[in-house]
């Protein structure tokens, strides 16, 4: 019989509305020219769903435990920032990522010019493979019908 | 090379319309105060993602395979007790599980509060670790508009 | 101390409006009497996020990546072809697919009756466990007004 490793999945959801009058922040990333997102911070669902979904694997609460999100001091806050702070909750555990797979759903940004730098950038960030791809809804639903962007994130971590 | 354990991994998503008129069970809790969720059983969202995600992952079928819906029995029954069944196939195929992520997207109950007893009930419940993380979808489709609740759940099992 | 096997998690979703007009294919099979899915290819959700799944797993892209959409030879395609070309891409990476979980969401059509079949058709393709459920979102956002499916797929692959 093998023995199994101590490994656990977790998965991440996150939305946030289009905000015409923001900068796009988006997988680490900024988006010249694309309309942001809402939200206390700069809005980047994909790190707020990777933070979901290592948490979530780990057992250590969700995004909202981690910051205060009605702190003075997360509003504007980068993202990647969160992501740190996740890691760092789960090395406390004796955790590490394993990798990340993230989709992001919406009409906007296109994402497949940016992907590969997206997943450069994720992946340095989270010290793992993490993926990402990008899909639409078919015009259906809020983000068929342009008003927001979805994320979602499984996540493979081990001790 | 190291031999892989036997390990599989599944995805349950689960939705119910609220119903003011009725008790609201979640996570294994009753929660006083908040709007009900529809449904012939007790409306649990986090129990039914829970089972579809372990049977998903041992490609057992899933809740409406496991539990006549519109047997008299199971109107208004304690969805606890569709994970315990979950668990028991399962098991009858040598399977354990190993942990569960799970996060439920509405704008009410307000989840962080009760947060560690959800974990502890079912986490007990499904005798391996159990997360729950909560968020919402800033105001957007039916879970923004306070329609209902959402539930997505991501298990890893092993043999 | 067990070495950790290399292995990887990966999600995919993917939305097809419903298309009264086409022949419905999901899941790789075809439902004869069913509203079809629109898209340039088959519309089949099912293999389109095992695809997003696999790759996403691998860290190799996504399906916008894999066939030009907008290529003439891919117009009607069968989505069972995509899933081919996905594991050819994760073979030469040497990564083999572990166990695949996909979730149908939406009110059409009753999936259980043929879901037997539909997993022993896709785990063949696949050549590894894929397990299909099928939910409905009580009448609420698009999937429960009856517009279009939804489909959600957590993927585990090794090497
Ligand atoms: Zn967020
Ligand atoms: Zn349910
Ligand atoms: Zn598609």
């Amino acid at each position: 019989m093998t023995n199994l490793p101590d490994i656990r999945v977790g998965s991440g959801f996150d939305v946030h509305a289009y905000d015409d009058d923001a900068p796009l922040y988006l997988a680490g990333l900024l988006w010249p020219g694309e309309p942001g997102l809402s939200g206390h911070s700069d809005g980047d669902a994909v790190c707020h769903a990777i933070v979901d979904a290592l948490l979530g694997a780990a057992g250590l609460g969700d995004i909202g435990g981690l910051v205060g999100v009605d702190e003075p001091d997360t509003e504007g806050a980068a993202s990647t920032g969160f992501v740190r702070l996740a890691l760092a909750k789960l090395a406390a555990e004796g955790f590490r990522p394993v990798n990340v797979s993230v989709q992001v759903i919406g009409n906007r940004p296109k994402f497949s010019p940016r992907r590969d730098e997206a997943q450069r950038v994720m992946s340095e960030l989270v010290g793992a493979p993490v993926s990402l791809s990008a899909t639409t809804t078919d015009r259906l639903g809020f983000t068929g019908r342009g008003e927001g962007i979805a994320a979602i994130a499984t996540a493979l971590i081990a001790r």
